[in-house]
């Protein structure tokens, strides 16, 4: 086969001009990027390979933003719970808080735009029964009740750029100033962004794609007084907020925010709350805007000649590539990190760009690259979870970050890279634009729906949480099994039903957060929508507390469809007869030790026709059973496993009562899995682990046969080489 | 010493005169009883004992049931859920019920008593939207939303009382007719039971007691359609329903119930239900009904020169002697099942009779006289647990119950419990009527408060619940330590304030439980009380789920209290810093390996001052901190041992800032302890354990010595014997 080369881009570093031709041709490059602390070389740029260049939005002018502090970025805090001892109540707003990143903003009056709150009875405290006192960053409470909680919500300046505060802080880069962040909104902000960036593109000829990194608001991300990470919320609207923003917004949407509206207790609207009318509206208004000033840059940047590249994480609030308004952007192309399958499909499934790059790990940092480590194992493990995904839905372009000229040192690693590189445009020239064989189709079924496509239970990029990962395991299994996944909301469903092509719903979380329901699940239209979809064939799978809400007798409102129920407590005089388990079901046959993660205590079958799969410490932990024509499944959790994916396959499978059609295109080792492309009239047979695996393949003339398969190797065949 | 005699009551029965006669011997028994089974011969009879008579008010007469099957015992019961598919809607509203015990009641009209509900939006269905088929005992709905829940609340007769036909099922009584309880509210039954009581006092002239084995109504117990268990509630008033009541209520108390505030949602108001203002409002018409009618019993019994025994149990509904009104029914004493310290104490601690008696295990039946078992070691099991309790409080009397000729052929049990009868005797003679020295007193906070002082956390008496037991714990430890324990609720709370004499209080139980306190923790006052009390100087001890109410950013509403709070996953955003443990705390001292039973997770430190003394698995299990001058613990769960006993006296103590006086009187080893009788200058020092033990003993002049114990031992010291 001829050699591929291209869709990789590397970052490149100045003084390093031979090593990177090295590299560029080893590694088939075709495209070169500085990053947020390496330049390219006039040389380098001059390569045979197009240059990406990082450009800061809102940020990275300290001459301009010092002589607008007016037009900083704002944010709304909340300060911490103050119990009062007396009638008189001081608060410190901004204990805990982190000086360098926070200003109490005085400029705009506090009486209007600050919130006293009496947390235990939930009232506001009248504007004239507190003062703030400047000189020491505290408000004072006159007539506070003794023994209740006060918070106060305050809106504040914030000096520091994140992502800036961030690196600074961990690479002590000391004397090096802070950036400061200045708000797209503000008119002389706005007006410095489009002139600077013309006058850039201007200066920088050499530059093919203006990396933007990113736009104008950072996700949330708040550090205390150490100078360490306090909150930290990759959906987080906190810093688009300013005077300036709510007036607009009351302007538009006809009604004033409280500054509760975005503090929310303190959760500050996480991505695992149910999101409240408002604070929808206000996620409407903001990317509304952010999409119409991002579409002014894209021009400017078209008028040049170049293209427009968005980096998906930083400041990119109000840019969400599933949201309404993305597409009007005309964004040319969108990179972001590949941590693993789902995140690779939440970049590749991006549509309406001209193509998606993944920036795959490790990063050339030397916490990787150094005597003691080898880089290859985590690049290995890396490029397995991602290449699942891939198979299903390819990224157009992969790439590296970091210093060059640390990965130069390792010389496994670039053998290894350069393996991954040609593995990856070979697959790439293979299928892309081919869909690939899909045995039925899911939709993950939340709050939040098609916003949040394959970005559910995630709080930090790539940060792992115990409360998170028994879920997060869903996605991952989903991001490289042949099935198709939608992402759909409850409104969705109420308005429009369940969509006609739908085989499989998932409902999967803990109670109470936005991707089970909670409250959601008193609409009778929802539950109502739901009960007769499945009783006329549907498949539905719970995981975890799926339709957990308190109410009628009933904590998961579908324990009808779902024939089992957590105990609260409340029903423990109630015998729970069912218990012994279906100890050879259609779901669990290729598992040999189930592992659901963090589990679910206290679920019990309802009723004796469900099929109790596994049950362990007097709980139930996967179960399924008949409602009408249609099935449910009940698994406690699902943290990311080969062997998990077959679980969740075959009860995707079994929910949508097609057990027969699994073995259409099968691999029998969990290990292993086929991805087939009828419109080339080709298939994969892929070994996900590190280690060589045998396995029956079962194709689609009903007949089976078995092949070994090296470590992580992939055997491509044609239909026609029929056995 | 010189040997002593009585307290004890056996059980006998026909043809066993002169076996009963040798163990009366060699027990001390100087009371006899017969039981549900087993009769006594007249010359038993005449033997130098008390003879203790079971008596059944209503229930073993037949013959006058069935004249008046219109005075049946009643119930309210709910069907099982139903989806509706159409807009009819059949409902079997029997299904799952036991015909041989439930007889839906078509004599008062269902329209006016009986409640169709929609499950889905909570609502009631109108009368005239369904018809109830009596000939298939189905209820037919018209108007149904199609894929809404429904549910059918009826009311039925209760044809078999519930303990009899648990025995006659267990036992295989064939033939033997099922007995029908009759009602007291109705005027035949009420005159029936009267005019029985005298003539049959007349013709027992032998009988010393009258054992009521119970009164009128028993706790909720309903069989399934196989004739098993399906519902057991030890506190339920469910068969103390009627048309009669309901009337009468609404003439009381001036409103209607609706056949909701009985079913409730089909919980019946179990005992860890919140309780609503209509169950409570209807638990105090039953107990004062009941009370009235337990006297004119009583009266009878008295006039006839007897003494009246109430059996704590069965038919106990009403008459809880920890009420208001029990008090007022005369009654001479009470007996009841000892499974452990707990249920001893709440024998032993009952107020306004005459005496006590415990009926200790195991019982005399085969299950454990058998070849293969040795019944020993249940009785030194069960002496040992329930002997920590009777050093704080002993009972008047002891008993055992069930065959006394089983018992008979194990001579190695027969001298087991002649040694616990004498010890029980040597301790009763040394400290009946003695105040135990304590060091602090706690009182147990809940929903319930004094009516359930000893009976928190229990669904059937003595049965284990996976949801129970890191609760029961508590007062199984509480039961046997030298501190004086009361059981407080949050309306004596919030109308009195927290008691003078309280040094801690104790919030244990599940989130939304009546323990742990639900929506109660909304109120205001509630909070204010408490945090008021700490900051000055009480302690706060919360174990597994305390305040838990989720509002306002809190989960634990005393979160500022506790200074640890659980995310539910709205906080993730969050960074939860302390995680590190303090090695050496107080509390933990004497702990070797820490068991917190089921556990909790997600728990985490708010603060940095908080002392965190277990963190496993990224949990908080123990911690304390201080709120003003007062502190507080949280557990997350306590599972009786002597471990965990000592765990929570310790808790105790430092929560009270009471340490040092810990040492006052204490044994260093957790499988002893020590009580002491100020007033007559003794203490005992006490091996809990089954082996020999070796403990330092701490006594008051600041002395310490060494004592080494026997299995079981109990030594007795003079405080004058000083070292
Ligand atoms: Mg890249
Ligand atoms: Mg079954
Ligand atoms: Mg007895």
């Amino acid at each position: 086969m001829k050699k591929l080369t291209g869709r990789v881009t590397l970052p490149s570093q100045q003084n390093f001009l031979e090593e990177t031709k090295e590299l560029m041709d080893r590694w088939g490059a075709d495209a070169l990027r500085d990053s947020d602390g390496t330049k390219l070389d006039e040389e380098i740029k001059q390569l045979d390979a197009k240059i990406y260049t990082t450009y800061f939005v809102a940020r990275s002018h300290n001459d301009f933003a010092k002589q607008h502090p007016e037009e900083m970025q704002q944010l709304y805090l909340m300060s911490q719970y103050n119990t009062a001892i007396d009638t008189e109540l001081e608060v410190s707003f901004l204990t805990g808080y982190f000086e360098e990143q926070i200003q109490p903003d005085y400029l705009h009056d506090p009486k209007k735009w600050w919130e006293v709150i009496d947390r235990t009875t939930g009232e506001v405290v009248p504007a004239n029964h507190w003062i703030v006192k400047k000189e020491t960053n505290s408000l004072l409470i006159f007539k506070a009740k003794p023994w209740h909680e006060y918070t106060v919500s305050f809106l504040a300046f914030m000096k520091w750029d994140p992502t800036q505060m961030y690196n600074h802080i961990t690479n002590d880069w000391r004397d090096k100033p802070h950036e400061i962040p200045f708000d797209v909104r503000q008119p002389h902000s706005k007006q410095f962004m489009r002139n600077y960036l013309k006058t850039w593109l201007a200066e920088n000829p050499a530059t093919d794609v203006v990396r933007f990194t990113t736009f104008f608001y950072h996700f949330t991300l708040v550090f205390n007084n150490l100078g360490k990470e306090k909150f930290v919320d990759w959906f987080g609207y906190g810093a688009s907020v300013s005077v300036a923003a709510l007036e607009a917004f009351e302007k538009e949407k006809g009604y004033r925010l409280r500054p509760e509206d975005i503090v929310d207790k303190g959760y500050y609207n996480s991505t695992f709350r149910i999101p409240s009318r408002a604070y929808l509206d206000y996620m409407d208004f903001i990317q509304r805007f952010v999409a119409k000033e991002v579409k002014e840059l894209v021009e400017i940047v078209h008028a040049s000649g170049k293209e427009s590249m968005m980096f998906l994480g930083d400041n990119w609030i109000g840019t969400e590539p599933y949201g309404a308004y993305f597409k009007e952007t005309g964004m040319d192309a969108v990179v972001g990190s590949v941590g693993d399958g789902a995140t690779l499909r939440m970049i590749s499934d991006i549509p309406d760009v001209k193509y998606t790059e993944g920036r795959f790990l490790p990063y050339f940092f030397p916490d990787t690259f150094h005597d003691k480590n080898n880089p290859v194992i985590e690049a290995n493990s890396n490029w397995l979870t991602a290449r699942r995904a891939l198979m299903r839905k390819p990224l157009d372009r992969i790439g590296y970050g970091g210093y060059l000229s640390l990965a130069y040192k390792f010389p496994d690693f670039v053998a290894y890279v350069e393996k991954i590189t040609d593995e990856f445009r070979e697959i790439y020239d293979t299928i892309n634009g081919v869909k690939p064989y899909t045995g039925l189709k899911v939709a993950i079924l939340n709050t939040w729906g098609r916003i949040r496509t394959w970005q559910t239970h995630m709080v930090a990029h790539g940060k792992w949480y115990k409360q998170a990962y028994s879920y997060q395991g869903v996605l991952e299994a989903l991001s490289g099994s042949a099935v198709d996944v939608d992402f759909i909301s409850f409104d969705d469903v109420i308005q429009h039903g369940v969509p006609k092509d739908v085989d499989v719903l998932i409902n999967a979380g803990d109670a109470g957060t936005a991707f089970s329901g909670g409250e959601r699940w008193k609409e009778e239209d929802l539950l109502s929508v739901i009960r007769e979809w499945v009783y006329h064939g549907g498949g539905f799978i719970g995981i975890g507390e799926p339709t957990a809400y308190h109410r009628e007798g009933r904590y998961f409102q579908l324990a009808d469809v779902l024939g089992v129920e957590k105990e609260l407590g409340f029903s423990l005089s109630t015998n729970k007869y069912f218990t012994e388990k279906n100890e050879s079901h259609f779901i669990s046959q290729d598992i040999q030790a189930f592992d659901f993660g963090e589990g679910m205590k206290n679920v019990y079958a309802l009723r004796e026709v469900t099929d109790i799969i596994e049950h362990t410490n007097e709980g139930l932990q996967l179960a399924s059973t008949a409602f009408g024509k249609g099935r449910s499944v009940y698994i406690a959790g699902l943290p990311y496993s080969h062997e998990n994916t077959r679980l969740l396959l075959r009860a995707m499978y079994y929910a949508a009562h097609k057990e027969m059609a699994l073995y259409k295109w099968h691999t029998s080792n969990v290990h292993c899995e086929i991805h087939v492309y009828p419109e080339i009239k080709k298939f994969a047979v892929v070994n996900n682990s590190n280690v060589q695996q045998v396995t029956d393949v079962y194709i689609e003339n009903g007949e089976k046969y078995q092949v070994r398969l090296e470590a992580s190797e992939i055997k491509w065949e044609d239909y026609t080489n029929e056995r």
